[in-house]
């Protein structure tokens, strides 16, 4: 570490992607702790539930029934955030009212999709292997490539998907949409509803708040440095630096970010160039499923436990012109809440809510714990 | 409503005080909840626990011991997130290299503060008529007042403050701070690891992301509207509409913002230009005192729990020019996590922390079951 001092005082660091301040406070883990602490998690799944709406051959919440699929499985959410046909609604005329600016909204149209990543009910990505987190990654590469705009210029890179049987669903959609959000909420205290290994993927008309943030950020970063792309260079900074690198391989970085804000934050980005899953060969989806298997193993070794957290993909925008998608760099965010334990968990309350985001643990302290707790998965040592 | 169609069509709001976008989907609470639930609240707490740190006369964590006090009690906290004095940091000469844009970082210091309600070891401000919150209104009044800038434009209208016996933590400090931020985190699902009525004040030497965010947002639209101030708009605006009005007297409103993020948000804002607490007269300090007291017991009565929430001020810098303590506007938001019931809350994970802010209910329903729940606390009729 460059400046030790800053294990021990307050400080605050910057975020470049997101463009903002958060607030380190190394020496206050010390605290006693009489606060609530997160049930533990069951271990006792059986690997097939018949009232599961995500196994095999089982009915949906709307009827539908799954397929006795063997790998991966995609359909349209019975629950969507988002739709893709709703009421007309139209914004009133600009009449400089103080409604018109105080009371403003848009449409947002979309579409909802879930991706199981096994069928079987008691598995993680973290009991997977690399060739098993691969059908994932291929999935996710498939419904990218489904929704991209045929006028994006990742459009000529994109290989031409064959649909599988079981993504009956993953037709083509009604509009071209403007942002493709791929993300997971693994475990209870991530407000998951149910334990079967899937994710989600949102496509909607407008691009989210925090992809905006940091196109804009990567944008300007390009244009200020000669074209280079801040996230490479920060990949080579820390592959550099070393201590704040979780784990490396050819193609990719897991590292805890100078600037992270949860207290095992990691993010895994791309060493060379890439704007979007489209843009990786057989060699980069080896490597991110290794990348995605060695990060999930060691947060659950960390505390012997089924590690909660939220995952999200952030990559090139569906639609966008060549300046925005060329600025975009494939990476992806782990949030996880746990701080101290298997069941105590870091709040980002009052004045993280209210002021700015505060940890209490340096990212260097969290990498070093993370490197230290490869190998085997600790359930299967038990076993 | 003037959009009744919103009440069933997916739609993104803006909210102008942060200058961000959230998604609203109406439709998503028909979703059935496998996930997670909130332990019920302890109702069996007695009014003096000899292991809590915060009742009159205990022993605390360092070895100090708070005196009998019988109003409200300040001292310094025992593990501050900043502190007045930390060993010293330089930030590296900007060289332009990698290191220096990727990697920057500064010291802060401050102080910390935690503020006891009521010497009362199981009441909340839902229990406190008015006039026994009045006392933690004139306290946040004298620890403000206390760490004013002399040079600062409201130092004129502050009052001299006499420094109660009880507060002999609140001499000045050491250096002038930017911000104080006064917060309660109320609960355990947020984070509050002791139920005694209590809050925190956090003074550091920067301001930060969220007010600063605000301040920015407020210096433009008093520029852009001839010097009108946005949150006295828009609490006429609000006034006059009526649907997402909670309670409103003679110098407070109580709303579910437009843009509220949280399900059942509120925030109190004053109805005339009032930059901060020293701005208040009796009567303000009196309507915010019952503005306060409405909300919380409100709350309670929703879903006859002890509900859980972060609340913070927010208002002028302790420094500032004098166009950033005039562009400033006294307003409390309140950020609770309940979404059905006293145990099924609303997570912000994976697309909202990935995206962008997600809420499943419309603000005008939230305000009017708030509104529907007045009277008296749900605990006192079963009693
Ligand atoms: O200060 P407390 O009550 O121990 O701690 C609580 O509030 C702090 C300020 O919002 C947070 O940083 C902590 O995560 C939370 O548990
Ligand atoms: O879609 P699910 O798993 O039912 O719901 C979960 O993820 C969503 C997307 O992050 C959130 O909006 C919900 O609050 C959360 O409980």
């Amino acid at each position: 570490m460059p400046d030790a001092i800053l294990d021990d005082i307050s400080h605050r660091r910057f975020n470049p992607l997101r463009g903002s301040w958060i607030l380190v406070s190394p020496h206050r883990t010390k605290r006693p702790w009489q606060g609530q602490q997160e049930g533990a998690s069951k271990t006792t799944l059986p690997d097939y539930d018949p009232s599961c709406y995500l196994c095999p051959g089982n009915k949906r919440a709307a009827g539908d029934s799954n397929p006795k699929y063997e790998s991966t499985y995609v359909f349209v959410n019975d629950y969507s955030a988002v739709k893709e046909e709703q009421a007309e609604y139209e914004q009133p005329a600009n009449d400089g009212s103080l409604a018109n600016t105080l009371l403003r909204a848009e449409p947002v149209t979309g579409k909802c999709y879930v991706i199981t990543f096994s069928p079987t009910h008691n598995l993680t990505l973290a009991d997977l292997q690399p060739s098993e987190i691969l059908p994932v990654i291929n999935t996710w590469t498939q419904i990218y490539t489904t929704h991209l705009s045929p006028k994006s210029i990742l459009a000529e890179v994109a290989q031409p998907t064959t649909i599988a049987p079981h993504g009956q669903d993953l037709a083509a959609p009604n509009a071209q949409y403007r942002y493709m959000q791929i993300f997971e909420n693994k475990g209870a205290a991530m407000g998951c509803s149910n334990p079967h290994p899937h994710g989600q993927v949102w496509c909607t008309t407008g691009t989210p708040e925090e992809p905006a943030l940091e196109l804009e950020s990567l944008q300007k970063y390009r244009k200020e440095h000669g074209g280079s792309h801040m996230l490479v260079d920060y990949a080579n900074l820390e592959s550099e630096k070393k201590e704040r690198v979780v784990f490396e391989n050819e193609s990719f970085l897991a590292v805890c970010p100078w600037w992270a804000t949860w207290p095992f934050e990691v993010m895994i980005v791309a060493r060379t160039h890439k704007r979007a899953l489209v843009d990786f060969n057989d060699k980069d989806r080896q490597d991110l499923a290794e990348a995605i298997a060695e990060v999930t193993r060691r947060y659950d070794n960390l505390f012997e436990t089924q590690f909660p957290y939220s995952m999200g993909l952030h990559q090139a925008p569906l639609e966008g012109t060549p300046e925005e998608i060329n600025a975009s760099h494939f990476h992806i965010h782990f949030y996880p809440p746990l701080l101290r334990s298997a069941t105590v968990r870091k709040f980002l309350v009052g004045y993280e809510m209210m002021a700015e985001p505060q940890r209490d643990i340096t990212p260097e302290q969290a990498a070093a714990r993370l490197r230290n707790c490869g190998g085997e998965l600790y359930r299967k040592k038990l076993n």
